[in-house]
């Protein structure tokens, strides 16, 4: 026993459940809260977050992680303890440098930043939220400017979502994977598209909801520690690791949209429902990184749930919950159509093997913004001549273009996006990892039964909470570095069986 | 502009959005909360209750209460200022002389004999949860040894829901009361009991639930500002003036338990919906007092929700709710059923006239309790006895006797129930004066026009808020102190329309 690591302990308790009963009240003005409630709803969220903050850069919790230090050094390097000092260390480190003023005027500036955003996106109406669009570009700039040795403006920010990661290795990295990516996306697109009308048929949203949670379920999310709910935009969240909660959105006419968002959503809740429960309340207990998170919903989502294998158990149970709908459309049919690949507009509508190249423009393109090269007024053509270039298409208005994500309006600009491709990255070297030690992975699916698969994860990836950084992550998992040659791998195999590549 | 009174509304205004997060996690916890969220919940509930402590007994705020009392003594004493810090000094008086350490404390024991209580009740096995129960008992009185010049030991927790009431001034209230209440009792239950079967029909739960929210609706409850979920116990909750939600549960062989306990919280949220938004998140944006709050739960539910008025309009959209159900059913009939009155064992099943029976016995049993004159191994007894003696009925069982209600056992003995005859006590005086000033209510509410009663008492006492402690605010609205002839001439008028008294 220690009294200075318990009350560590008791201190980051009382933090997170600060920040956990601000993500109830998220939860609710995303989910269930009626309008009424919105202005109260925020300002409460906005009470909880400053409170957290001002009790994680409390002197007193920098002295006693200070004190604790040497302890920490006694201790197994990979022991819970010491990767909750380390972490503790990590945290406040990087909270003392941002003045708690700077955060309050953030808030507000975003929050009104996002509010003109929902109305100028559907009045196409780019001139009336750029001048707010500066603000966040300056607020970015000045986080950047609070951090000593700063390589790259974006750097802060990128480290916010995925410590360890640094602007520079970010775009070296990128511009392998598009050197790569380029030529199997033109490759693709020179053949026909995969026919896909079976997709586009009426869904009753009650009959996809039903299939949503039997997926979600049948993968392993624990519907007695979450639950699924509607929401505009898709998301999970977590209030403690016995309470992980997804949300999905239904389009009748498509039935991709809702069930790949639903078994997407699990993965990062499989994630969350999976951390040791030895670390519930400290911040050890959550994802590791947004790349890190990312992997998982992307595993779930694309390695498992756009597999042959899982739609050879899973198709018969599809069928049945939509009788008459799928009596002509071959397995094999089917399975094209869930992983046909056509260079759109819209990242979050696109296919597996585009999907990346959606991210580099964003990533591009706000590392340009943050070094000023890029004027806010010459963004939409910059925007769209990218997806000229790099997809062949050019988006009719802003709305689809440069007002279409709202990670620059709704949040700093920088750091949202490197998340999603590192992701994509990250889930193809876990499951090479997995593979290597359970080739049976994919016959275990085949059959229905995911037990192996997440087993695995749980025990290599999830149980871990926080406590590795990511890179080092990657490194306990793989026994590598971050590398793309397994993502590389995986989509020539998996596409290649589909096209002449 | 006072800067001292803008710093004193922005402190009060900070601890009361802790307490209202903390109401948005109690309520989830009540109603969708998956199982595995509620350790974490309950932890989230109990930090967000200890910072609130804090920060309302934090010597700054003291002292910058102090600063402002001669302030407030220039203004008009019904401002909503001076009321303000009138109510301020009040609650920051009252707290201060619990420590803090004491409500952690009475915090983990009160949960732990809930916990047992709901073990204990299902096996009717008082002996189990007697220790835990004695612990809250000794609790109650530690709590009121805190407060100086206390007259009963009741007083601080009767204080704590009903201010500026005594258990002496009760028990003289309460005598009177049951003086005239047990004739009308014994000259309704020597005639034939009322026909109620057409209430036990089976009624869908989703027909119910529709028919509630029109209800609900009709009396002006406002769905922009609330919404209705199920519950296992129906509360009414909020989180601001623009979130005020309320809960049902559906027992589909009883017609009368769902509507009428919807019509109930719509009362209550009726009131916190129509607190004058100039105070909201202030101290003031709520009802008044566990009394006042009842008086308008009772009003809506009974005096205009069990009339013959509201029935006559509402009776067909009730038919056209549950086709074929009630056609042979007369108004009268139907009438007649939803205000039978029989003793019987269940607090919150009762009718109108003997409910006050139950909430005396209980007031008594606990007075006695406190007293240190009846012994926990003698409630039971004691229990059944008083039953026998003021109902004529005796408790087959614990179950149903003394661990019937939840309120010794989650919460301390003591002041948890007079708030419930208070009510109807002020529902019937606040009505005579409405009626005073708009005899046309029973027509407009025959016509299913609520706006002139609601309208009513929004600006006399919801738009109030907490603006005036109870006596006062009684005063305000009727021009006379508290006094049970109203409510004694509602209740001979009502029930000598049908049955000989």
């Amino acid at each position: 026993m220690n009294p200075q690591l318990d009350e560590l302990k008791s201190r980051l308790r009382e933090i997170s459940a600060l920040q956990n009963a601000a993500a109830l009240l998220n939860w609710d003005q995303l989910t269930i809260m009626p309008p009424g409630g919105a202005e109260a709803n925020g300002y409460q969220q906005s009470v909880l977050a400053r409170i957290a903050t001002e009790k994680s850069i409390d002197p007193a919790l920098g002295k006693l992680i200070g004190d604790l230090l040497p302890y920490a050094e006694t201790l197994p390097a990979d022991s819970d303890d010491a990767c909750l000092i380390r972490m503790a260390k990590y945290d406040f480190d990087k909270m003392i440098h941002v003045p708690p003023e700077f955060v309050g005027r953030a808030y507000e500036q975003i929050a009104r930043t996002y509010q003109v955003w929902t109305e100028a996106r559907p009045e196409n109406n780019y001139a009336k939220v750029m001048p707010e669009l500066e603000k966040n570009l300056e607020l970015s700039r000045e986080l950047a400017s609070y951090y000593p040795n700063v390589e790259h403006v974006a750097d802060p920010l990128i480290e916010d979502s995925d410590p360890g990661m640094k602007a520079a290795e970010l775009q070296r990295l990128f511009a392998e994977l598009r050197a790569e990516l380029v030529p199997i996306v033109k490759a693709i697109t020179s053949q026909p598209l995969a026919d896909d009308a079976c997709l586009k048929q009426h869904f009753p949203a009650d009959q996809q909801l039903a299939l949503g949670k039997r997926a979600a379920a049948a993968i392993g999310y624990d519907f007695n520690r979450g639950r699924m709910d509607l929401s505009p935009h898709p998301f999970t969240t977590r209030f403690s690791i016995g309470d992980v909660r997804i949300t999905t959105r239904i389009n009748e006419n498509d039935l991709g949209e809702s069930l790949f968002s639903v078994i997407h959503e699990s993965g990062h809740a499989l994630y969350e429902q999976g951390v040791n429960p030895a670390l519930e309340g400290l911040p050890l207990a959550r994802g590791a990184s947004s790349g890190v998170h990312e992997s998982q919903s992307r595993t779930w989502e694309n390695i498992v749930g756009r597999s042959l294998p899982f739609w050879m158990h899973f198709y018969p149970e599809l069928k049945a919950n939509f009788p008459g709908k799928f009596d002509t459309v071959s397995l094999e049919t089917f399975y094209r159509a869930i992983n046909k690949v056509e260079p759109s507009l819209v990242r979050t509508e696109s296919d597996e093997v585009t999907y990346n190249l959606h991210i580099m423009i964003r990533f591009d393109l706000e590392l340009a913004m943050l070094e000023g090269k890029l004027a806010l007024r010459d963004l939409p053509e910059a925007w769209n001549e990218r997806y000229r270039s790099d997809l062949g298409i050019t988006p009719p208005d802003d709305r689809m273009g440069c007002m279409q994500d709202v990670h620059w309006f709704g949040g700093f600009v920088g750091g949202g996006f490197q998340g999603y491709t590192l992701g994509n990255i990250m889930s193809a070297q876990f499951m090479e990892s997995a593979l290597k030690i359970h080739p049976e992975i994919p016959e275990e699916i085949a059959a229905g039964r995911f037990d192996v698969l997440r087993g695995w994860l749980t025990e290599k990836i999830y149980s871990q909470g926080r406590k590795f950084f990511p890179t080092e992550l990657v490194r306990r998992v793989t026994g590598k570095d971050l590398e793309i040659a397994p993502y590389m791998r995986y989509l020539k195999n998996k596409y290649g069986a589909l096209y002449e590549l």
